[in-house]
């Protein structure tokens, strides 16, 4: 049996989320809500001792981190493939990955913190925070709160994440410049674990991220959007979803972080 | 046929080293010396734009990040196997190599150039050095060079990268606690990724990394030694290596890093 911990289709949530509806997996689904912090619950941190989602659970064992999620329902379910069959694709595949979770996501993620955490924790009493904060178990993760929720990152931090978001988006038109899915001509789990962080660009990053300046992305984004697997996988959110025609006309978001 | 480009026996080089030779696989050596910058040399460039080693060239390909090209050895020549057969233990192997990548590797390397680079430009003219910094194809690597060669890190980014090197231990001591490997019952390349980040910590780190505080640790660096694919690795070494008996008693380089 395959049981997913997850939030919203969303970040790194949405990457194992895809992943199964494209493969035509069943799972039972455990919502796991952020912005209560249940992700720091004693409950969830028996499944995922780093207090973090997503967690997948095949046959009773954890396997925690997005991208190795996805190279494990590979490895256990491959009638559907989302590894491509050559492997200098395959290659090029989990380049791709290894950019996007050290380089490419970290940046994004930063820049939402920044928005969204003050708008989390604004109900909270000093108090109840303190004790929220005193159960994160990563000592990183604690950290990034305390900063996000109390006084958010310095500017520079947060310049140089909007810089390497730049040069990210800048490697992900060329790639696609170059084959037609990110990691060449096989969609893949390149694809599938990109997905969500480049559709929340065009709304945070209108500026660099538009159908002039970034053109095979955009399409890209709208061949994603038509994947059933994709839109399954959307279908399962509980909050409403950005309206995607409302791209390129959020100047509000994108000025605080110019 | 096979060629990598690497420099020493170490860091992320060490690692498709000892991937290759565990497998007995033949591969034409080129050697890259870090200390006269050859990593940004036009002529590596063009195999590795981002101007960093290891790359593997194979049937006239190339395949870059040291931790993709031991998949991708894997992947090709799966004769003399590195990844465990059971996909939860593979999932391990991915888990904790992601960890090295992200955490504790970027740790270590931090506290290596801080001893090291300055060392490496001394013999420099400042506009020799500008020269050479010009040429640095990633904007990160050209910031830490500058940082690392003139003023060297700020004191808290070092003493972050040694809170982070002691809980990367810990983990390492936990894993090795619960089983005989890295990643579980089986050799693989979780051990593979490690052993050059891991032997160089007895030697930077002996306040924390030592028989009596890390024993597992140390026995598995042992094993790790005796192993024919890591010993063949080593013998590539042109630059004198540590001798491993001297762990535990380089107290100038503890007291640096304090």
């Amino acid at each position: 049996m395959l049981a997913l911990y997850h939030y919203e289709p969303s970040a790194n949530s949405a990457k194992p989320m895809i992943c199964l509806r494209e493969k035509g997996l069943d799972f039972v689904s455990h919502y796991i809500d952020l912005h209560v912090f249940q992700q720091h619950s004693p409950e969830y941190v028996k499944v995922n001792p780093n207090g973090q989602v997503p967690a997948l659970v095949h046959d009773g064992r954890v396997i925690t981190e997005s991208t190795v999620i996805n190279e494990y329902l590979e490895d256990v379910f491959p009638q559907v493939p989302l590894r491509p069959a050559d492997p200098h694709e395959r290659a090029e595949m989990r380049i791709w990955s290894k950019f996007v979770d050290e380089y490419y996501c970290p940046s994004l993620s930063l820049i939402a913190w920044h928005h969204m955490i003050q708008g989390v924790v604004k109900d909270l009493s000093r108090e109840e925070f303190d004790k929220y904060l005193a159960r994160i178990p990563l000592h990183e993760q604690r950290e990034k709160w305390r900063l996000a929720a109390t006084k958010s990152f310095p500017k520079e931090q947060l310049d140089e994440a909007v810089r390497k978001l730049r040069f990210s988006m800048q490697r992900h038109e060329e790639r696609l410049g170059k084959w037609t899915w990110l990691a060449g001509g096989t969609y893949s789990l390149a694809d599938v674990n990109t997905y969500s962080m480049t559709a929340a660009m065009p709304f945070f990053f209108a500026e660099f991220v538009n159908e002039k300046d970034t053109p095979r992305t955009m399409d890209w984004l709208r061949r994603m959007e038509n994947r059933p697997g994709v839109q399954a996988a959307l279908a399962m959110a509980r909050k409403p979803r950005r309206n995607p025609d409302a791209r390129n006309h959020n100047p509000d978001l994108n000025r605080k972080t110019a």
